[in-house]
């Protein structure tokens, strides 16, 4: 399926795109955030409602989403500019892309929820947890640096703990059944609320850069 | 509940008592088995036919079968004996006391084999994964050496899976359907005859000693 082209679409990308990074370079954090706050990046935001969350309760981190179709992204930049939030910039940019744009070791944490799980076999290398992604991740991440991934897809879960391991990301926290386990803080986003009020269980785990 | 003690189980054990180690002392492996062959262990091996079968299948390995409840591990002797497998050893002791039973990096591969799960929180350091086992497994094991587990209890699954990334094993072929994974070589163990035929899945996992 195509997705169709958003009526205005260029004018709204337009609206934002104070929000919207240069993908042409490699980017300079400090100078884009005027500070020297840890960075957060989210892979495939969607329309934004986690970054958006999590941007709000932490004042004092940086954050990144990345998202290669304009079509949603400009839901969720539409979102941040509303909420007048200063730590919110994003790339608009496949995510194999992410290691030429963003400099070593200047990512704290990342996240992957419920990425697109690409259940058919071979289509395995567009999972963004396939080997060809978690290098790229590896270059950007600091030492302790951690990926925390959420799903609702159990198959692509069992996928990403074995290329974490094959990838030697230290795996901590997995979890099962999220929303009957005691983890605090959890941010609900769009896809998730919509699994969980159907009684799926949500899956999540962290991988540690060691 | 606590299990009867079977009838002539004195006589039964004497009988096959040229199979089962001291467990007073260290184990000199070599003059055990009068041979270099790598040594692979199950622990809880109850009735024995994992053991068996592996044995059969692999008469250039040395097999030690751990279990502490004499009323069960008589039959899984009885079996070995029937069969008159000379490479299966049996240590008829709790699996906390391993460590000072077999010597440092002599253990290739340690097999689990739907282990009690210990549901309840407070049990928890029974289970056979908890850390204070899995710091005996790692005195025996050799640089390399794995633990092959299976289970079908999704719960002890989920906890042993932390509880080795927790103590520094290294995952591989985390496997959340056995019988409709593509792995082969596979024996059936007695409990698993029964989840399978129920449409149980069965997980799996390789933790490595690194």
């Amino acid at each position: 399926m195509r997705m169709r082209r958003k009526k205005n679409l260029d004018t709204r990308l337009e609206d934002c795109s104070y929000l919207r990074l240069d993908d042409s370079h490699m980017t300079d954090v400090k100078k884009v955030f005027a500070n020297d706050n840890p960075l957060h990046l989210e892979i495939g935001c969607g329309k934004g409602q986690f970054t958006l969350e999590n941007a709000r309760r932490n004042p004092n981190v940086n954050f990144i989403a990345v998202e290669m179709v304009e079509n949603v992204v400009v839901s969720a930049m539409e979102k941040i500019k509303a909420a007048e939030l200063e730590n919110v910039r994003f790339l608009v940019v496949n995510a194999e892309r992410i290691g030429e744009l963003l400099p070593e070791g200047s990512v704290e944490r990342l996240y992957l929820n419920f990425s697109c799980p690409y259940p058919k076999r071979r289509y395995t290398k567009h999972r963004l947890t396939h080997t060809r992604f978690l290098t790229q991740y590896k270059k950007i991440l600091k030492k302790g640096g951690e990926i925390h991934l959420k799903t609702d897809n159990k198959e692509f879960y069992e996928f990403s703990l074995n290329s974490f391991c094959d990838n030697d990301f230290k795996l901590k926290n997995i979890c099962f059944d999220l929303h009957a386990s005691d983890f605090e803080g959890n941010i609900v986003t769009e896809y998730e609320e919509r699994f969980v009020s159907q009684g799926l269980p949500i899956y999540r785990v962290e991988a540690v850069n060691v």
